[in-house]
């Protein structure tokens, strides 16, 4: 009987704030991090499973210290009784009467259960020998739904309705993988947008991503309008009306400055505007998306939990949502939001970058095409060009699009010599940088 | 120039779920815990500011990290830099653009935040040899409103709608200190309610409670229908027709549930029904207070942060709120709070109870008293009896009522020796109880 003999966590730091990478709005200086967590077993063929949580620094060791506050949770059990009952295990997570005094189900908490969780879902689809995204989409409907924890979902979405929307798939779903496995997922790139960047900077990152395939690019916004109207027209000037352009102003105005910030942005054709405010205010994204109209609003990758997203949902407050891999309570409460997603009708267009979040979420996007709603040509999972080499799995664009991962797993394993090199604060990167700030 | 010299924490914890106090539908076994912090300076006095995060139980830990990850923010500035501009503070803690991610301003990051910020308010109110409410009372209107973070806020309540609350309780202030420390502030009183206790136990503490004059008691509800039918008509047999019982749900309820639950329980004629489902469920909280109506309804306690509690009342979903004065960021995002509440006409019944929160709201209660809303008899702090020997300054409550604190602070400084003795793991009431465990 195989067991989990340590849930081990690693406090990894990227000094990406040196280059302004990555640089928005409300966060000048970012350095990408995750706390990252590894499950081991005592298999003789090594199998363990890899899960993170992304920050931007400061509070890394934080959050790693909450991964290791779930330690006898997971450790001395045999691996089925995890792996073969990953809805029990997320509940239970989820609902330890004592941890749960600490969100409920938001935060620091609540990302690192959503690290664990995310964790032992890669250990069950690497010991089953699949991709996550396949090992999710050969799940029969009951076996899905029993994956969700519909706590708080009953007035909008039931189970009986969820498993309407997944047995209305199921016999799609060989046709689907094919084509998944042929034409791969829509791509979109934030890699021009960074407000650090110069004009010329972005608009040759801009014309680069056309040139590479992307169909749509994300600008950051919300520092100065007149910055913002400038870079937006120079963007579609030179990208063209056929490409699409989103912009991100990452939680920075109040309700009224949001509406008055976007109506001279308006003539820019905008396919969303991301973040408008606070990503806890159902009714003043509302308030915006009325006022802004035709506009698309939206929001989601700091959405803290399924009951954000499904009043975001019932208040018609988005046209369109993210998710993020790492924030919720992992693959079992995103795939609640992406139910909900497909039961009012709005598109999904997954949060990534930073640490990871580009190899985890694919496998998400993936899955609801397959096994959900059967759509990914009018949606895109967000792509940038950071840090992917850190990574085992990395993931694979090809113009402008996703690529299937084939290799077994939530593709969420990190180079050994990637982690110990940054290590915060002792490892090799981070002692090399002391040295250079106290020469 | 006295400075902070240094940020200590302590994971204290107390072993209260050997007694079953404080259990409820959704936390059978708590242990009450507080992340304890304390700001030393150099001043020759021993000046030193007191704050605590209320938990319960594991994960203590946790908080007491996120509260050493503010160090770098305090230890080694001037006093003067942080309690003469404790707007700025606070605003500083909350901006920290690389923990922000964290939250944001909610969760495990956001309550070490806030407690951090209630050291230093405990810090100014002491070098200013006034308790807390007391310091509040006599900052000007300018003053108070220059507390206030209204990012997010502006759409419900702006800078200008605040001073004038604020300018109208002005001229009244005088006589509302007087009457305060004459009469006291009503308090409720949860101590009968715990679902742990017998019937003959919660009838026995209800008549004690309206013996020890108490004109509200409450409580707790959610785990099997009968029962809280049963309980709740014991316990009006008891009380009789004038005292007032709330009940508790502490998050138990799916939206329908808690219609189809509150019905039998109409008859009882209730006070209100407190967090009838998630606290992050504002759509929610509207639903069920539309069908159940005139039952009140009302959450807050687990109200994360002051955009929260903007929806609840923007959306008229609670006939009344609780605060919390260590969930929020602090003083300064209470009084935002608080105004809030004012603005909206909605009146305040401050949550209290586990370790130290009595002793901190009360603060919070009178000063709305005072300087905001110039009411309290329309309104109550809960109160249970637990813990409060541990405090330098406990709660004194007289006939049912909250005597105004006179000791300089915010009451949250703990006796040395029941930090040490309750220190986790290694304190000697843990090192006891692990031998015991151990036989």
């Amino acid at each position: 009987m195989v067991k989990i003999t340590a849930l081990d966590t690693f406090d990894v730091r990227f000094p990406t704030s040196l280059d302004h990478d990555g640089s928005d709005a409300m966060n000048p200086d970012p350095d990408y991090s995750a706390a990252y967590v590894v499950l081991r077993t005592d298999s003789p063929d090594g199998l363990s499973g890899y899960g993170l949580v992304f920050t931007i620094g400061r509070g890394n060791d934080v959050q790693t210290a909450a991964l290791a506050a779930l330690e006898h949770m997971v450790v001395g059990r045999p691996i089925e009784d995890i792996v073969d009952r990953l809805g029990d295990f997320a509940r239970e997570l989820n609902g330890d009467s004592q941890l749960r005094w600490l969100g409920p189900e938001k935060g620091v908490m609540h990302m690192a259960i959503g690290a664990v969780i995310n964790a032992a879902w890669d250990l069950a689809s690497r010991r089953a020998r699949k991709p996550l995204w396949r090992f999710i989409a050969d799940m029969t409907p009951e076996q899905l739904v029993g994956q969700i924890d519909f706590r708080y979902l009953t007035d909008a979405l039931s189970p009986a309705q969820a498993l309407a929307i997944l047995r209305e798939a199921e016999p799609h779903k060989q046709a689907r993988i094919a084509q998944l496995e042929t034409e791969g997922y829509p791509a979109y790139t934030t890699s021009p947008g960074w407000l650090g960047y110069s004009d010329e900077k972005m608009l040759r990152l801009a014309r680069q991503a056309v040139q590479d395939g992307f169909r749509t690019i994300k600008l950051k916004v919300g520092l100065r309008l007149e910055d913002d109207i400038r870079r937006c027209r120079l963007a579609r000037a030179t990208v063209g009306p056929d490409i699409a352009i989103a912009v991100d102003a990452n939680q920075r105005w109040d309700v009224t400055t949001a509406i008055e910030w976007l109506k001279p942005l308006e003539s820019v054709g905008l396919a969303w505007v991301e973040e408008p405010t606070s990503p806890d205010d159902v009714l003043g994204h509302a308030a915006i998306r009325r006022a802004v109209a035709p506009t698309p609003i939206s929001t989601g990758e700091h959405g803290q939990n399924r009951v954000m997203f499904k009043q975001f949902l019932q208040a018609g407050a988005v046209d369109l949502i993210q998710i993020d891999a790492a924030r919720v309570g992992g693959v079992n409460e995103n795939l609640a939001i992406l139910l909900l997603a497909a039961h009012f009708g709005v598109r999904v267009f997954p949060h990534a970058g930073g640490v990871g979040l580009c190899e985890l979420v694919q496998h998400l996007a993936m899955a609801d095409f397959v096994a959900i709603t059967g759509k990914k040509e009018d949606r895109a999972i967000e792509y940038v060009d950071h840090l992917h080499e850190h990574f085992v799995d990395p993931v694979r664009i090809v113009r402008g699009r996703y690529m299937a991962p084939t290799a077994p797993g939530f593709s969420a394993q990190m180079h050994p010599d990637s982690v110990s090199d940054h290590l915060f604060p002792d490892g090799l990167v981070w002692r090399e940088l002391s040295l250079t700030v106290d020469d």
